[in-house]
């Protein structure tokens, strides 16, 4: 199936996804974008495509973007921004090094399946990003990196986890949990909360961790 | 920096890459092909980009390949098959689950490492391929994914492994292995072969394993 059939379902709770871009005329080309170049790829999908999609003229979407590259950035911008603030809000909850780390592993794999299509546009493509905005959105993603490793390092010292190699482990964490856009499926036999469970009890057995946090988020020692 | 400014080295050892494509020419094409997918995307690429590119004609390319998508077909063929064989080769070969498993992921990942571009065409460009290739390459993965799967279940019937969820974990281990593809690059600081030996450790610890594997393939206790 490709993943363009698939519509990315509007994740529970707070947030609508794109609510954040307004008018609405921007926000549907912006929809337009993501499914467009997520079937195609962002070099084969020509503005006139996207506009099409969004059921409006190529003049219409001149008035919100200036370029394919413009569509592309603020898809990426934005869902960089929020794999961020979802990765601090869990680093700067309450609880045990174990028990943020299992709350930071949940709710980012839980992004990257309910929101595959984007994530997939924002991996793969961000090689047509220009330089500049290349820059930005690379800053963005050693933050990410950062948070994730500064749960790690905080564990160790207080010697609830074992790691020998903190960056190295730092890399793979944030890779498997990436990883998930690309072969999650609403389709498939889990939901993206059994799949972020289950990766949260990996990535703690993946840092020792002396404790392993329950599903609900409490910690049960091992 | 794009996939396509990279040269994908030539693994060491025994194998040229696509050295089981003939005659040259038909092999050139390839590579061409690899280079074009990975730069612009499958649908973005034309046959005349990807005969341009080897320094031939359009009518030289229609010579070796029907269509675009009997290229990406021979790619993802090839690609798949390797991954296959690398798998069952450890796998199959002797000593302790651990051990095995530990000897799968090194290659696994090395292979992911040093053949980054065309695994990540290969990756990407599956919904692509017309239903009876796609059809075919699933099948190549589904025996990929019994061959870790089996390694797993091997480790916990012998009371090596402690996996609560089998499937769950194989996916998640394969997926941290391709994923390697996705942010790998030659200037990185880390080698192919260091990747595989951390991401060795890293599985050993996901599936629980009661000794582990120290880098040379000899098993530790833990």
């Amino acid at each position: 199936m490709s993943a363009a059939e698939e519509t990315e379902e509007t994740p529970c709770g707070e947030d609508t996804p794109w609510g954040e871009v307004t008018p609405e005329a921007a926000r549907r080309l912006l929809i337009a974008a993501v499914e467009a170049f997520a079937e195609r790829g962002y070099h084969a999908t020509t503005t006139r495509d996207i506009a099409g999609r969004a059921g409006m003229s190529p003049a219409a979407l001149y008035i919100h973007y200036k370029t394919k590259e413009e569509l592309l950035h603020r898809i990426s911008r934005i869902g960089h921004d929020k794999a961020l603030e979802i990765l601090r809000a869990a680093a700067g909850s309450e609880g045990t090094a174990s028990e943020r780390l299992a709350a930071a592993v949940r709710s980012f794999v839980r992004w990257h399946a309910e929101r595959h299509t984007t994530a997939r546009v924002v991996q793969y493509e961000l090689d047509a990003l220009g330089p500049e905005h290349r820059t930005e959105i690379v800053a963005l993603r050693r933050e990410s990196d950062a948070a994730v490793r500064g749960l790690i390092e905080e564990g160790v010292a207080s010697g609830e986890f074992d790691v020998p190699d903190v960056a190295g482990t730092t890399i793979a964490v944030l890779s498997l949990c990436i990883d998930v856009s690309r072969w999650f499926t609403t389709q498939g036999r889990r939901t993206a909360d059994e799949v972020g469970a289950l990766y949260a009890d990996l990535v703690l057995r993946m840092v020792g961790a002396r404790t392993l946090a329950a599903p609900d988020g409490s910690a049960a020692q091992k």
